[in-house]
């Protein structure tokens, strides 16, 4: 564990196949009126979303509906939402489904009542907020970003095609969130999927940095073979409860700010997802999963002696050959297991195009905490090589 | 990940070189009044004392002195504290210290606004607290039982001969916690390595109990494996910054709930340990330690797969021959590791004599979450054996 850090997360978990019955206390906590903030409508066929009402309704709420939140929330869609807010008086945002309208949900939440042009101010300027903050609680339906016990809020501004990501602090954590694994059944699979490698990639970008003997790696190799294992299981069998209930609780862990203590943490994969993500609005997991080979291959040399110890701890490989090869030999094995799933990897695949390459590029932010700290040529050569 | 829970630990952690610095920020929280509660002395020569009135005094704090909290806190001692604590008013109990004085202000803050007999009411009816709450913050100089993160008091009633935990809830838990490294330097090595034990079997009590493929036991086996290696560090350089770190964030995520959701969880050689510990007033560590061998050679048996992973994913054994040998070669592993760090591995070691076994059995809880539960002439069994 290298200087300084500070750890505070208060979200409370509600975990299991009855935690929605959680919901009405921790409603009873705020005020009379809640913005109730879901996608596409897929709450809506599930049954969840009469649920959800009932529950509102019985607590005595006056709902503001703010439904059809889109997968890739955008700062357009977000001013609405904060404007709804503000002339509402609401006193609770709660988002129910996937990371996109938890995230959306804290954007909203920090921008309300922000009097500045909030998209400069956190997303450009990576300022902290200063005004008052709505209070966020959230019902998950789907397990992968972690945004429901994270500050963490991605938000993608069309006109300038730009996707990025604020992780704002405690305060703008969720205070709540519901965790029934059950929800995630009626996933289509290939969400389920891109949920699972956005889950082992956020567990990634925190291990591939450092090279000491840190207490956080030890963790983030348990929850890896954690998903590894589980992943195995839910693709087999979808409503494999186990299964589904470890990749729910492993989402979590791997991105509510555990894995990153002692570390300077790389990243870079999802600089390079979330710019194939802004010109080809492609589901981030896959986003995620196309790029990750070439990059991983590209910045070994620069961290042998850390992509060998994956490769043996998380894969299980034999220590025969030089480290570079059991090295190779981890990734190789990670590159099976990914298409087991049936993971894209191919930006290609997801519509990116060789005329984007350079706006891609462009639009791709560079990290400095991995192994090492790309050049424009190096993202443009990983980024053909995603093709 | 079995059946419904909830996850919520507020403590707010300041971990590093310079965490001591954050202490007035956290201060000005509260009120004008701090219960300052310290242990035999040791904080007076290390320097620690004179730091933290400084910090008191420039906050314009009134002082409470509550210094010469024993090892083992006892009921009495908490009796005294909680009427200091009403008698002046206090806004919050600072504890400076290891595990014992955060035990003790966790028990003072229940008790000082309890009307009931609070011995009776806590750690025999394991009620919950319904009375105001005096808010706790501990600066750490000895890293071990994860009070720092914890609703966790246990406290020794001399008279009764029983030495008996209460886990309380998140309202309960410190506020914030201050964990510098560097602070656990000055303790002898025999408390060091007394502590790591005690980290070590935290995971241990949570891990050996359930046969499912759970995340929970995933995380386990890192944090075992980075308290192994950093505790052989240790041993050899005390001041070793990386190794001391390691060992006190593996201590707090150990035992603050993380490890014991989806699990039964076992506890039993705590049981036995603390038994011990109230007729010898032995250091927990090396209860825990002298107990420890003799309990999981006698359960084995009844969590043989789970044994067996522990020898071939904590302690690397081979997979040759039955299931039952590579489990056996585990836990010799483990007492290798043990004598190598120089633990006590007998209770006769540590003041326990063969006519006390009966008295000892008697003040042993039976838990029923591991993989056996024990009946009273097993509990002597184990006990003889330890001898």
């Amino acid at each position: 564990m290298i200087g300084n850090f500070t750890y505070h997360n208060p979200t409370k978990l509600y975990f299991g196949p009855n935690a929605v019955e959680s919901l009405g206390d921790e409603l009873m906590k705020y005020g009379k009126t809640v913005q109730l903030i879901y996608g596409g409508g897929s709450i809506k066929q599930s049954g969840l979303y009469e649920e959800i009402m009932e529950i509102l309704l019985a607590c005595g709420k006056n709902v503001v509906e703010d439904g059809g939140v889109m997968p890739n929330p955008t700062y357009d869609r977000v001013k609405l939402g904060a404007k709804r807010a503000k002339d509402n008086g609401v006193d609770l945002l709660l988002a129910v489904g996937g990371g996109s309208v938890c995230d959306y949900a804290k954007a909203v939440s920090v921008s309300a009542y922000c009097e500045e042009n909030f998209w400069e101010k956190y997303y450009i300027r990576f300022e902290e907020p200063t005004c008052k903050l709505l209070p966020v609680g959230c019902v998950l339906t789907m397990a992968g970003t972690g945004s429901e016990m994270n500050g963490g809020s991605v938000i993608t501004n069309r006109a300038q095609k730009l996707k990025i990501g604020h992780v704002f602090g405690s305060d703008v954590m969720p205070k709540f969130s519901i965790l029934d694994p059950q929800l995630t059944y009626t996933l289509p699979e290939r969400q389920m999927i891109a949920g699972i490698y956005d889950i082992f990639n956020h567990i990634c970008e925190q291990y591939f940095s450092g090279e000491d003997d840190n207490v956080t790696d030890y963790i983030a190799e348990g929850l890896m073979k954690a998903v590894i294992s589980a992943s195995r299981k839910a693709k087999k069998d979808p409503h494999d409860y186990e299964a589904r209930s470890n990749i729910m609780w492993a989402a979590t862990w791997a991105l509510n700010t555990l894995l990153d203590k002692g570390k300077t943490t790389d990243w870079e994969v999802h600089m390079l997802g979330q710019a194939v993500g802004a010109y080809t609005d492609a589901t981030h997991g896959m986003t995620l999963a196309a790029v990750s080979l070439p990059y991983y291959r590209y910045i070994l040399p620069y961290g042998v002696k850390k992509f060998k110890r994956f490769a043996t701890e998380v894969w299980g490989v034999k220590e025969e050959g030089t480290d570079e090869e059991i090295a190779q030999k981890g990734l190789s094995a990670m590159e099976n297991w990914m298409k087991e799933l049936g993971l894209t990897l191919n930006i290609s695949d997801l519509g990116a195009t060789e005329e984007m390459i350079e706006g891609i590029a462009d639009a791709t932010r560079v990290q400095k905490g991995g192994y090492h700290v790309l050049t424009r040529p190096e993202i443009v050569k990983i980024l053909k090589e995603s093709l």
